[in-house]
C-alpha cells in the first residue's frame, strides 16, 4: 500500500508520500514514491505515485527521460507551458503504459491500476495540483477541495478535513500532513516511514523543501509523541456528553 | 454504510452505532442498528449490526422472538449461560439466515454479507464482547484488542488506537467513541446521526445507559465543536518538524 498526499494552498503546493510497498504481507519493500524535477526559478514539478509499481515506474522513467534529454527523446515537463499541460503529459504517459501492460496484468489477476498526484509550478499558469487516473484523465484541486489523497487514504483524512483550507499556511499544512501520515502508519502496517516531503511556494518555481524523514528523525518522533499525548489530554478536557 | 463500535473495558461494555443506511446515494434511510435486551440485574445483551439489512433484521427478529417468548419459540439470549453462548446463538442464527437467502442474493448481484457485534453480561461468565461473521464464526475482544469496529471503520480508528485500552474508564471511552463516530460522519456521508449508545457496567448485568443522540443534541454539538477547535489549537502548539 501507499499513502500519498498533495495539498494546494494559496501559499504553495505540498506533496508527501510514504515509501513502503508490498506484494502480500511477506513481501514488503521500500520504494520512493515522490519524485521531483526543477530548474530553480523557472519550473518545479513533483509527482506522487500509488498503485501498480511497474506502471508508475514506467511513467516516472518517461518523465525522467524527457527532463534528462531536455525534451529531445520525450517532452520535458519542465518546458511545459502550464501545470495543466504537465498533467496532460503525465496522464497520456500513464494511459500508454496502462494500455501496454493492462490486459496481460488483468489476465494474470494483478490489479493494473495506478494514480498519480502532479503538483508544482511551471510557465505562467500559476501553481497547480492534479490527480491523474489510469485512463489518463485528471482533476484539479480547487479552493473547495484543497487536497488530494492517493492509496490508503481513510485513516489520515479526518485531520485534514478539520484543519486544511486553501488559506492554511505551509508550516501548518505540513504539520497536518505529518499527523495524517502518522495516523495512517499507526493503523495500517502497509504504510510506513521514511516519508518524503516536497514544497513549492507560490511564484517561486523551485522546491523550498525536498526532504526524507526517517522513522528515527528526532523532529518526527517529537511530533508523534507530542500529538499522542496532546490527543489524550484534549479528550480529557472535552465536555462529557449528557 | 454503517459504523458500529464495541469496546470491552475492565469497567464494562460500550456499544455504539449510527442509524444511516443506503442502497445507492439516492436511497438513504434511517434504521436502528443497535438493539438491546435486559432483565436488570440478571442479564443484559446488546447487538450492533452491519451489512445487508434484510439478513441482520432476520437475526434481530429471531433474537427478539426468543426473548419475547421467554425461550418457548426460540432460545432466549437472556437465559444463555454466558456471553460465549449468546455469540454462538447469534452466529448460528446469522448463518441460517445467510444460507437461506445468500445464493439468491448473490445471483442478484447483491452483497450477502453481514457482521454483528455481541456485547453484554449474562450468567456467570462475566462481561463479553464478540464479533460475529457471516459464517456464524466469531472472535472475542481481549485485553490486547479491546475494541471491535464494523462497517465503515477506517476514519474512526486512529482516535481509538491512541486512546482506548482495557483500563480506560467508561466516560473516557464514551468520549473517544463519540469522536470516532464524529470523524466518520464528517468523512463519509453514508454514516450519520442519530447515534445509539448503550453501556453495560461490569457485574451489574443491566444497561446503565441506553440513549439516542440526535444531530441537534446540545451535548453532542458542544463536543463536536470543542473537539474541532481543540485539534486546530493542538496542531498550532505542535513542534515544527525540521
Amino acid at each position: 500500500m501507499t499513502y500519498g498526499l498533495g495539498i494546494r494552498l494559496d501559499a504553495g503546493i505540498v506533496l508527501m508520500a510514504d515509501t513502503r510497498t508490498h506484494a502480500g504481507v511477506d513481501n514488503v519493500a521500500r520504494y520512493r514514491k515522490l519524485f521531483t524535477w526543477q530548474r530553480p526559478g523557472e519550473a518545479a514539478v513533483g509527482l506522487c505515485t500509488a498503485g501498480n509499481l511497474s506502471l508508475t515506474q514506467g511513467v516516472i522513467n518517461a518523465v525522467e527521460e524527457g527532463v534528462a534529454s531536455a525534451g529531445a527523446r520525450a517532452p520535458s515537463v519542465l518546458d511545459a507551458p502550464s501545470m495543466f499541460a504537465v498533467a496532460q503529459l503525465v496522464g497520456d504517459t500513464l494511459r500508454q503504459v496502462s494500455a501496454k501492460y493492462g490486459a496481460a496484468l488483468s489476465s494474470a489477476g494483478v490489479a493494473a491500476s495506478a494514480s498519480i498526484l502532479v503538483g508544482g509550478e511551471v510557465g505562467d499558469g500559476g501553481p497547480g495540483l492534479f490527480l491523474v487516473y489510469d485512463a489518463g484523465n485528471f482533476i484539479e484541486a480547487e479552493a473547495d477541495t484543497p487536497y488530494f489523497q492517493i492509496g490508503e487514504l481513510k485513516y489520515g483524512k479526518p485531520i485534514l478535513d478539520r484543519v486544511v483550507t486553501v488559506t492554511t499556511p505551509i508550516p501548518t499544512a505540513l504539520k497536518a500532513g505529518f499527523i495524517s501520515m502518522e495516523s495512517t502508519t499507526r493503523s495500517n502496517l502497509s504504510v510506513g516511514l521514511p516519508l518524503d516531503v516536497a514544497v513549492v511556494p507560490t511564484a517561486e518555481r523551485r522546491f523550498a523543501l525536498r526532504r526524507r524523514f526517517e522513522d528515527s528523525d528526532p523532529g518526527w518522533k517529537a511530533l508523534s509523541e507530542a500529538w499522542s499525548r496532546g490527543i489524550v489530554e484534549l479528550l480529557d478536557r472535552m465536555p462529557e456528553v449528557e
